[in-house]
């Protein structure tokens, strides 16, 4: 019989944070680390996937941040339906998170007041180079010849531009998979009403 | 106004193989680009998305091969969906492939000769660690204290458990984006009746 644990720890923090931190740390010496691959469901049903930076966690909550422009397929198709996978690999340490939650898209018109400001700031830290991107023709559409298209005026580096959304994940479910060990370690984490589940399983 | 090409090449690959096979090949040196994140959709319609490990093409075909365990949750569903999304991020050469298509699930009972030996040649390419797995508990229940169940006697190194299956993955598009460049080149693979048309689109 597994250990079965309920728990909503002192920090206030879900208890996939710590191990997903510790992973963070002991990759942090590879720049990709820091990717991560996201799969959405398109409007006719079939899966969509694809690497996004992770960002950085929401002030006081358990949400994972990503950037992307407003004008990508992701954006309709979460409109559709948020519901997202994240499957994050972390080669050095050979360890694997699936979190399943929730997206939510942050726009220029939110109405509220910390979102907006979560959205700004991350768009101040972000590169010149970056930040250009987001004035670049429409993603995804036949290849624009002008190559002046893709070298626009500098956008302003402290008030975000329209097409800039913050994505946030708010998991509902946790698989943390360890490749090491003898059988190797999977830990589940639910999250009910009561806080988070933490179960042991079967690799 | 791109270039649109419709074409079937010479060796009757796909226009994508070469490519692919040139980021594989510059990649080499990283175990871990051979592991890429594959997306599924669950029976409720949610996204799942789990990393899973490119075993190299089908003879002849242009279908992608996986590994599996027969008890394992993708089973149950692409049972009810076959589609998936496969987003391959090589780190090295910073390019992703996302790689859009239907999996077909090869088990000891298949009815086509050449699926049948195709799963065995891949189990005996197997080490006797990879095999031992599949003679595991059921992936994904409860924590098993019983450490004689996680080593059992050695599988038959020549005919595949019942609970092994290949998957296929065979593409319908093909979506290469490579983040080097001024701006990123992106090219654009769809599968048609005539052949494979490519095109060159923003990023």
């Amino acid at each position: 019989m597994s250990e079965i644990l309920i728990e909503r720890s002192a920090d206030g923090l879900a208890p996939w944070r710590s191990p997903l931190a510790r992973a963070l740390h002991r990759n942090r010496s590879l720049i990709y680390a820091r990717y991560l691959q996201l799969a959405t469901v398109r409007p006719d049903g079939s899966p969509a996937n694809r690497t996004v930076v992770f960002r950085g966690f929401r002030d006081r909550a358990d949400a994972l941040g990503f950037i992307t422009d407003r004008r990508s397929e992701k954006i309709a198709q979460l409109a559709a339906d948020p519901r997202a996978e994240a499957c994050w690999y972390f080669p050095k340490t050979r360890e694997q998170f699936r979190i399943a939650g929730t997206l939510t898209a942050v726009m220029a018109t939110d109405p509220d007041p910390g979102l907006r400001a979560e959205r700004s700031r991350l768009w101040q830290g972000l590169s010149d180079g970056a930040r250009l991107q987001f004035a670049w023709p429409q993603p995804g559409g036949d290849r624009t010849d002008d190559r002046a298209a893709f070298a626009p005026p500098a956008p302003d580096p402290i008030a975000p531009l329209e097409t800039f959304v913050v994505l946030w994940l708010t998991p509902d479910r946790v698989d943390w998979l360890e490749l090491k060990g003898d059988p190797q370690n999977r830990t589940r984490f639910d999250r009910l009403d009561a806080g988070w589940q933490t179960r042991a399983i079967d690799p």
